[in-house]
């Protein structure tokens, strides 16, 4: 009978893999266009070219299903990081909120600027007045209401410029290079210096990448029981900036192997190119380049905020796909689609 | 024109998933025993009624398919862990390779003893001892060659009583339960005190779990530049410990949602099975008990390793499912399939 049992499985599952290969094959024969919001030109061909050659199983650079690993910065590459960092507006909106509970912040430093309105100034004392927000704001909560915390913002939350919702201000080509991929068997990952448990909310609904595959930076967390219920409490600590070096030890760290294609945006995810370009086989590397201030912001070898100096040498000098944002995106974010 | 391809795009996802659904319903409808190695009782019926009801889209209890997590401890819970954890049998053997190298083991413990073949003195220095032992032996290498090593080990070291190479001594029923949580849209993932660089060289082949969904114990490790080559060199600095109140705490870091089932065999698998169960909606914990010394061993409230007391009297308490090894498994290993 188990003989019987495990013979019909198999045949189920071998029908299974016949129709899905087939099912591919058909999708793949289609000239549909995978890109349409990107212009024909160098950067759209290199994607296409690249994703051709590791699908094509007669072809010496093709790559099985399972370690296609694509890595995607996520500030100012996914989504736009002007005039500053998303994550940072978040910030500031919870110190306004929380400021009733903490009287004390009315004379203290960052805080007191904030609530003034000054953003300028409060940043002035560099990463430790953001080291100082962020433990503010992002500690002290269990998970769960963290998680509450952000999805309510960003419900509400808008954009000082555009007015649109944050999660409006992503980067519809880009959407389309994910689902690109993801239709070609690519396991698509989020490896951004932005907070892991900021990400994770919204991302699976955003970007179609869910939560294990969002690779972040974080703080540090605590398991307790609260009577019968146990809770994960976030501690006002670091526990991994996933950030520069950081960005190929989050990788090793949550994924466990090199990815073979890594998109970026700045100085911050130019060792995550090279670690993934070292690898054997083909590779590809993609730098967003921000060269569009009418549509979207023009900026890098002397921005503050995703500064692209280094990393734009090294993609010219290796021959890395570097997007012209003008030239070659035809939209910018999904709500200007005609 | 991008109309047309958009439209043509939108039916052919339409048509694969239609055509997926219907395989799936046609899989699902055969009267196959997804679990042949287990004994009918309460424990094979407990798995599959959860299985039934969390994937019945008609049920109270259906979860969607992104949300059907199932985390595996591994150590006693996938693979053997006696007459001591396979990963130091590991250690062990790396500190006579090292050997060679190390002149001044000879007079310094915990390798002094070890080289003298006594591991019970060796491990005399309790924790701090194993420590030094496991830093020894896992760190001061590249992420790529430690990968090497356990790769050359498992395929050359034998277990001392059952004669087997290691990745034999897993668990027959268990790999069912894995393969028929996949079928019905499950994700597998491990969270094992284990070292996590140790595990994933094998458990994408041994258990089809990949290496990003293994979440372990780890130690730090450094990017660095060697030439032109970036590497990941492997630190002797404890990372984290995923163990007890770190599995929670691993299971968010790397998976970022709560597991609807988890499965353990330790007191070390307590706070994970809390975790789990503590979610909304349909739950489903596991204790594997070690309770056949003839086939396997036999062990649980005394043991040193994989020690079983709280664990139990809560799983006894809370009706979480306990597998009785004797009785509910028809064979143990799969090298003894008939």
């Amino acid at each position: 009978m188990k003989q019987v049992s495990i013979t019909v499985q198999k045949f189920s599952f071998a029908l299974l893999g016949f129709t899905l290969l087939g099912l591919a094959q058909l999708a793949s024969a289609q000239s549909v266009d995978p890109l349409p919001s990107w212009n024909e030109g160098k950067s759209k061909q290199a994607i296409i070219q690249f994703v051709a050659k590791v699908t094509n199983e007669g072809s010496a650079d093709f790559v099985p299903p399972a370690e296609r690993i694509a890595t995607f910065d996520n500030d100012g590459c996914l989504w736009s990081e002007q005039p500053m960092y998303f994550q940072l507006f978040f910030a500031i909106d919870r110190v306004k909120a929380l400021a009733p509970q903490h009287p004390e912040w009315k004379e203290q430093e960052p805080f007191a600027s904030l609530l003034k309105g000054d953003v300028k100034a409060a940043l002035a004392g560099g990463e430790h007045a953001i080291l100082e927000i962020v433990m503010a704001t992002h500690a002290g909560m269990t998970t769960e209401e963290f998680e509450l915390i952000v999805k309510e913002w960003l419900a509400t939350a808008k954009h000082p410029t555009t007015k649109r919702h944050f999660t409006e201000m992503v980067f519809q080509p880009m959407l389309e290079v994910l689902t690109y991929l993801r239709a070609n068997d690519f396991k698509t990952f989020i490896v951004s210096g932005g907070g892991i448990e900021f990400m994770r909310p919204w991302t699976e609904a955003v970007y179609g990448i869910p939560p294990e595959q969002v690779v972040g930076s974080s703080i540090k967390t605590q398991f307790e029981m609260r009577g019968d219920k146990p809770v994960l409490v976030r501690l006002p600590e670091l526990s991994f900036i996933d950030d520069k070096e950081g960005k190929p030890v989050g990788i090793n760290s949550h994924i466990g192997r090199r990815p073979i294609a890594a998109f970026g945006n700045s100085d911050g995810d130019l060792q995550m190119l090279q670690w993934t370009t070292a690898g054997e086989g083909a590779r590809f590397a993609l730098y967003v380049h921000h060269t569009d201030a009418e549509r979207e912001w023009a900026y890098d070898r002397d921005s503050h905020i995703g500064r692209l100096d280094k990393g734009l040498d090294e993609a010219v000098e290796k021959g890395w796909t570097v997007v012209d944002m003008t030239q070659d995106w035809e939209v910018i974010y999904p709500y200007q689609m005609k």
